[in-house]
């Protein structure tokens, strides 16, 4: 496995390279990133692994200078996972100048995570549009627990006529349902035990749609009250439209309920797709 | 010579093309598209001219309905001129689906000709974008004439990676010093007499700068005032540094002396670069 600092360089190495596979990361990697190496190894002769805590993407007062960095315990478990190149650029590497032109994401990323993350997603799309062109991927594997990224990733691709697939990876969870993420290793050990409680809320997000009983506007903000009477302070938790990301109406089959909430000063999302059958 | 108006058939024929270069216009071509075709000769083995109208760079009040479509004249100049690919999209090739992701363009987009067309640059860097992605160009030619678009597509290059070679093509011009354009098709036979005078009117402000006799300022209002007084509605004469787009400063010395103006519907832009020795 090589690990590559520089455009340049990575350039030179994959002049020739035929069907690659990019998984883009901000490191610290759990076992939810090895599976999306996975299924990039399914599809591809050359694995690209990224890791770029970009900070583009981050908010003034979020976790930018916090976030763990972790490049040789990545680099061990890329390599064991039969990756061929780690892409690890420097800040100055990404963004030699500062980056005055970007791109503006659809209004959908004005609401949810973008709701308490101003310029997140604008952040997010202009960082993968940049690693795109500098990787050229023919594959990039997208993990399904950022379900918002994911979904304006797609936009990207086809709205700028990418010539790249989108390959989405399932979540991957802890035993007890928390969803894996860098930022649960923010938690303490009170918080990582009340942490499963999201994916449960979610659980009984789906379960109280299937049996439409109540209304969605009434079942978010059920589970809204029910986290928050236990410490949690919600984001928000919606019911949306799987191919839209839009408000559900009751005449969508295909649903997906989203959460965002905060632990103490860790804030961690989750979503379930789900099917009205 | 081959048209091809699908993005699927375009990419089929390109898959494996190596040194590609890239004209991009809106058809009703002369002189200075020919010249710009000729630059891409001397780089690219497979020279491919877009011919597209694009809506998302026209404002409301502009003459997107009235901007001519002479796809049949076109082709034969350029068969002639030795493209080998003309790509003629439709609109709904272009954008199957509302744009509603655009390349949000750098602050200097909103001056020049920006200030005069709100939301102009923001078209062009995304329509170019798309074009770069489908076509997948070594090398792109811009002309000079559109001084402020050859920046933005620049910094569109550099902020975002793209593995593209930008080729600078200069003005060409009428016997008189008009620039080409094919905006000029719209001028009645007294205002094209008059339409020279945006050029000689360019050629004094570069005079008036080395004489150094007038403040930057000055001179803009006095050519201003000038062209006014002659008939002509001044959108901008500005003296700006030739690597930034910025207002000059007396310590630059690449500069460049830029200028939009309306003769009765039909409006104009030139500029003359030069230097301060």
């Amino acid at each position: 496995m090589q690990i590559i600092y520089t455009i340049a360089e990575l350039r030179l190495r994959l002049a020739s390279q035929k069907n690659i596979g990019l998984v883009t990361t901000m490191g610290n990697l759990h076992a939810g990133h090895i599976h999306l190496v996975n299924l990039a190894k399914q599809q591809s002769d050359c694995i690209v692994v990224s890791i770029f805590v970009n900070p583009l993407q981050f908010g003034v007062n979020e976790d930018l200078a916090a976030y763990p960095r972790t490049l040789d315990a990545d680099c061990k478990k890329l390599e064991a996972a039969g990756v061929d190149i780690v892409f690890a650029p420097s800040e100055s590497e990404v963004y030699p100048t500062p980056q005055t032109m970007t791109i503006l994401p659809p209004a959908i990323a004005e609401e949810l995570c973008g709701a308490s993350r101003p310029g997140h997603f604008a952040g997010v799309a202009t960082v993968v549009s940049k690693l795109f062109n500098i990787v050229r991927p023919d594959v990039a594997v997208f993990g399904k627990k950022d379900f918002q990224q994911l979904f304006i990733i797609r936009q990207l691709v086809s709205q700028f006529n990418l010539p790249i697939e989108i390959v989405a990876g399932e979540t991957i969870r802890e035993e007890d349902g928390l969803a894996m993420s860098s930022r649960n290793g923010y938690l303490n050990p009170a918080e990582r035990l009340e942490a499963q409680r999201l994916s449960r809320a979610l659980k009984l997000v789906v379960d109280a749609v299937k049996k439409k009983k109540l209304g969605f506007t009434e079942i978010e903000s059920q589970t809204t009250q029910y986290l928050t009477q236990l410490g949690w302070i919600v984001d928000y938790i919606s019911i949306r439209n799987q191919d839209t990301l839009l408000p559900a109406s009751t005449d969508n089959q295909k649903l997906v309920a989203l959460g965002a909430a905060r632990l103490g000063r860790t804030r961690l999302i989750d979503n379930i797709e789900f099917d009205l059958g």
